[in-house]
């Protein structure tokens, strides 16, 4: 047998690849929509893509089931289960709980395991020559490390009112299934850390049945009441490109072909989409962007957390270029498909040029952690924390209000426009993008804490250092 | 000033940008097809593209004018001279002999130079703060180093009958201009050694109006009738593509906006095309297509000669996929387009996985140049000799006869099928294409002779090594 | 808790960084010694290595244990069980069964797990925060997903007489360990598929201690000495260079510094090394090779089995230079210093030149498998199988003999001279070594069997399809 | 004939490739230390490389000459004029005034010209074939497109006092016979604009004896006392470095065998390297730098003027480590080869991990021009134009005292340190580095001019947009 776990690190995301090297055939497992990787590895490995699955339909990317089905001539076996209202829209062979996947001397049988939503299934695989024991549990967004799949996106992001409640008790029935199952089985879940489908999600990449029951907070609850209670509470804030998502992965992303690749913008180009008011997405980093930056850009940096940050400030609607290194334009552009952004108008690759012929730059402001402590004491400056709200609520700089990054589009008449404000995170990230924003809304006096609540914690406690780093993104 | 000579060795074309720092402004002339060589100069230079113009309507490659002025706003700026016919179809602001383009401090005053085609121009360079003496001629195909423009291409490529006698006539009086120049102007032409636009071209890529007048043979003749007659013999046959080009630079080449990236193929999808009888172009090494290839595929190897002997052997009618490294895909798709062939069908990087999966294998025979001379004594074998006309005038293997690589597929019926033929080249690129074309047409006796006339000189000569290795396409 | 499972293909070796996100610190096991992978991934998690150990005296790669401490700082953490003579001769701390190894959160509690080495030892680790049970066991040549490390090492590769059966009754004893451990715990083994170091291990990754305990058949048997006979029977030969790898990582392998980068040759020097017999090392593809190749050359391809066949033909007393592609050197180098092979004498980046310029190239026959068959019926030519002895058990071409490829140094009087030998393997990479290698010694009818047995198969049993494809390199 | 202008735009030099396809044989003149472009050719034209040769004694760059004569073969040729003290101190065939080089078909004829050194000769060519004609002259320092090159060297660089004037008297003479070629005659120097080897150097690559006649203003002048003066005059402060360069390059340099690669450094090692004092390097982006940055490290930005501000800045002597992206170390490391500072110290890709870490981090101040003005009307602080002497006579902002920036070091008493100093140039390079290097000897209070003086004039002057835009270095 063959096993590939491959993980996509801006969105958290798992698939993977599972082959029977006696057969010559593979089937893939929640593909990503840039789908070279599945064709390198087959490539590699000799094998023949035969089917192509995924656990649900997904709400934080655009899935490359299609895509990869399209590619390679493989069938689509999607889950027909949940009800007609979360049937995929587009030909595919239906899957039931209970159904069997034969792939060469490998079966893959269906659990049908809602509650994150209705139609999502489980692969339970055994490896047969080797055991007649199951292997391993795909578990797509049920069972994740240390926690389960949050069954609020619907209500949350597709304002589905009132299904949340209810598909926390599917989920607290579903998960007597994972019970059953023998402690040995491994258990490959949709996602790692740092995504918004679970709030708890650990940073190992697999465990095991018999761990997870042991540990998972979620298997640890007997109560159904307290299991909705807790399962509800402190999740994440979900972007608002979920609710496409969904739709799109239902209805059946459009088929790319090939990769899109964004062309780079002759200077005058660039400087008439930016005069025709077009958005220019500034990728550099945050301390350059805060050094000078094309008036009205807005800063997503090129990180891990790229393909979140634009889901949260982007949409398939408004045209935008980015400002991006040439030799990471194929990364961007493949984190901006994942999302379904497929139409970048063009790049710049740096602002050279644009400086060099006398073009207008913008500073970010400033301010230390000491020098804030010292302006807050004379009431001089407003700050506003940007975080996701159980950060906030964990500790926060004294007089901040919270506004999440990406809602700040429906708070602006509560910033302060008169006075100047100071915009914090935790390490710098979020408050150069929700900085960078207001400026471009029209406010005059936005300033960057450096080194976000991180520098301020080291200035009020300096002995704890270390302590209080988290696996959040920055 | 700023000056740069930007060469595509493939074409052996050149193109021209020059700029003026003082205005910060650039003229591009001649420019190719994948523009962001030119994006890059601007860039880094400080330079904004003001004006985009061209010497003619090119035969050899598909202009990039068109492209580069939309990528950049610059005024498109195209010869109105040579009469109607000549006129290019999409709107540019017209240029005639004797006409100054104005950009920052200099001057560049349009010379009508016709011969190779009616509406050439040329285009006479004075940098008005260094000297008020003009500096350098870019001559397009009218002049180059040590030969001038064939004016035969009309004939030849694009079928206008008794044109190529009165062109020649036109450029003996275009000459004219040329010789009353200084003797101290640059001289910078279209092309260097290796285009199909002359027969003579140097290597060198550029010279000067006085050292042309002593060497350039065509300048040396004071007849007007010898002129024509020499002008007229020896040139090379030129790719039937040539006509097509011509009609596309007159009407307007499409704008591509960005440029096209292959698809890579999965093995299923690549087998399907196969099939379906699809043109395999195999690009790898010829040691490598003769060890082992997929049948009916075409030898193209990925050298400097890729894009010519894809212009010979390709057509946009017919539909083709690549056999390519990955990391070659962007170079080779970029030689393609040079050329109008903008729809590869996508690529498959490698044979690995097609050997692996058992799928067939040819194998190209090789003979080397002892074995043949024992063969030929025996009158076992025919060999054909595909290289340009002039070179195997000049001497060849003794029993072969003379079809052009390019022109086999009109001559297929003076090729034995029952007998073994071993094509020969100068050193194995072209009897590569030509032997697999053969095999690909179904004859099954095909061998390549290793290392072509060279080796075979070698054999027989062998003490003059070196002699007669000359600067043609192997 | 952070986890990266780190796989390098061309060994089969997984090494491990594991990291406490609370103290900002990480520990890695088994490293290579290529270590920037490591450097990597500290600086995208904001990690400090502040630990680097390993599971044993390895034998089939030199330890990158020593490059990485130099390098980060980190505290080297070494077995020192196993007795006086498996003890590391340069400056470490010393680890001992039963103690605990804390990092931030984390505990890996060290077990001494003898029987592939006296001095192995694996690593448990508990992520207290999430659980007081354990999450994983590195086992490191103790246990791998289906099968135990070899004990015979020392006496096949070492020469170590007598020691591989106590050795078998050592690893017995030692899995009564593993047995005790909860079912849930996950298995994380040194090796993965192809790897020498054991002879059944499975593609899989990872495993559990039940699904091991079910599955993995030396947990199977219960009798002592069956278990000492079937573990010692069938194992893979090792190659010669496990006996250097084992001593230089006992006395320290020396520090690199910054990773190596062969020189491109000039074509003169090279043509000079050839001249003076300095060993060249074509890593073309095997059809390319057969298509042509320089005089005396081995053909070791550039696939995942480079290491492999590099360490069984190469040695460090040697001089050698690399035919290679220019873009792939970088990784040719890795793959040659994590076998201890630092100094290459340099490049060659292709054939062009040397073809060119007219220098000798010699071609390797190939024969299909019905010519093959036709020939073996009148006898006319010597079939020898260079494949594993158990590939060879298993079937093999009538008439074949077995020399494997990394033997036949020793065998080569056991080969005809006058008569045409066929050389085949499963697919053609090892013959395509072995076919070179012959060449070499002066064999001037030396054949390769295109396709490998594999084609024989397809050929004498074409239904079959499928069936007779293993992992087994080809 | 083959012809090859390979330009190194960081220190505006030019080498040559020359190569006669009839003999398969190249020279190469003036090669660079990082020859693999010379090798690269070489493979690409089947050229064999039998000739390296320079012009003269180079004091702007480390000559790649021995470098290239020991990894091809080749023959060293070498100046024997201009008297013992001027004699190349290793191996090599001494060339003089009126000698042939025959190359296959070329003859490349000595011509002694001492002028900008007492040993530099010019290569005159003739392409024997095409005609007995000289087509192209290789001038090396003696003569540029627009300029001569400087005499005062020897004097300013290498403090031979009272060499300035006797090497201008003897430029003049060598002059003469530059006047005596024919107009026709190509000539290809050895730097173009931005070199410090002379004030007026052109952008144009090449030009002809007779346009220099024309247009060279050293050509202009009959008088030579007047030659003299106007020569001396205005010369560009020459770097530290080339005191160095000049004596390596006579005693030989040392050869590398292969490129250097730097090591990536581990955070705690870069750290510890920091605290030990190392100088750190930082090849960010200006803006980038300005936001924050590694205290006390120096600003020197990865574009085309880093070797040359690399020259200014470091020494060999003093240890130094780079901040710069890992695409980029390949690049900058020849750029500081080239210059002879061969041991970097090692590199770290960004500040990412320093950052999260919570190490201290450093601002640089800016100031726009509107805003300079107001606080100069009130006197608060002092503006240092860092610009060459020649930029700051012909215009400076009101007040501004000047300290070329490579000579702060000897001019630190002269800046106050308890008033805010703003740092200016043209466009803000060279600022950078000054104020990173204040900042780095304890001036608390440094402030860069955004944009530099293009800025002012921009401010004070808005029309007259363009008009200033020189081809300094910014």
């Amino acid at each position: 047998m063959y096993f590939r776990h491959i993980y996509e690190d801006g969105l958290a995301q798992a698939s993977y690849v599972i082959g029977c090297q006696a057969s010559g055939e593979a089937i893939v497992i929640d593909p990503r929509r840039d789908i070279d990787v599945y064709l390198d590895v087959a490539e590699k490995e000799g094998l023949r893509i035969r089917y192509v699955t995924e656990t649900h339909i997904h709400a934080d990317f655009l899935s490359g089931a299609r895509e990869l089905a399209a590619a390679t001539g493989a069938e689509l076996l999607l889950s027909d289960e949940g009800g007609s209202d979360w049937r995929y829209q587009f030909p595919h062979r239906g899957l039931r709980g209970g159904e069997v996947i034969e792939l060469g001397n490998l079966q893959l049988t269906i659990l049908h395991t809602p509650g994150h939503t209705p139609e999502h299934i489980s692969f339970l695989l055994t490896d047969t020559p080797a055991s007649p024991h199951p292997l391993m549990l795909f578990t797509g967004d049920y069972v994740f490390v240390g926690d389960v799949g949050r069954p609020d996106l619907l209500e949350e992001a597709a304002h589905m009112q009132g299904t949340k409640e209810p598909a926390a008790r599917t989920m607290f029935r579903s998960l007597r299934l994972f019970r059953e199952l023998p402690d040995f089985v491994q258990v490959w879940p949709g996602h790692g850390a740092g995504s918004a489908c679970g709030k708890a999600l650990g940073a190992v990449p697999s465990s095991t049945v018999g761990y997870e029951k042991l540990s998972n907070w979620a298997l640890q609850i007997e109560d159904d009441d307290r299991f909705v209670r807790e399962l509800l509470s402190g999740q994440p804030e979900p972007p608002p490109y979920f609710a496409r998502m969904k739709k799109l992965n239902k209805e059946g992303p459009g088929i790319l072909g090939s990769l899109p690749h964004p062309t780079r913008l002759a200077l005058t180009r660039f400087h008439q989409l930016w005069q025709d008011g077009v958005l220019i997405v500034d990728t550099r980093d945050k301390l350059a962007f805060a050094g000078g930056h094309v008036p009205g850009s807005l800063n997503i940096q090129d990180t891990r957390s790229f393909s979140t940050w634009a889901g949260w400030m982007l949409s398939e609607d408004q045209p935008f270029v980015l400002i991006a290194d040439e030799r990471r334009i194929d990364d961007l552009s493949r984190a901006l498909i994942r999302i379904g952004l497929d139409d970048v108008a063009g790049y710049l690759p740096n602002l050279r040029q644009w400086t060099q012929m006398g073009n207008p730059l913008t500073v970010l402001a400033q301010i230390t952690a000491p020098e804030l402590y010292a302006r807050l004491r004379s009431n001089e400056v407003q700050v506003i924390d940007v975080r996701a709200h159980s950060e906030y609520i964990e500790s926060h700089i004294p007089g901040a209000i919270h506004i999440h990054a990406g809602h700040l589009v429906h708070h602006l008449d509560e910033i302060p426009r008169h006075k100047p404000v100071v915009i914090n995170c935790l390490g710098g990230y979020r408050s150069s993008v929700a900085a960078s924003y207001l400026q471009a809304q029209g406010f005059t006096q936005v300033i960057n804490l450096t080194g976000g609540i991180r520098s301020w914690w080291a200035e009020r406690y300096p002995v704890e250092t270390g302590d209080e780093v988290s696996a959040m993104p920055a």
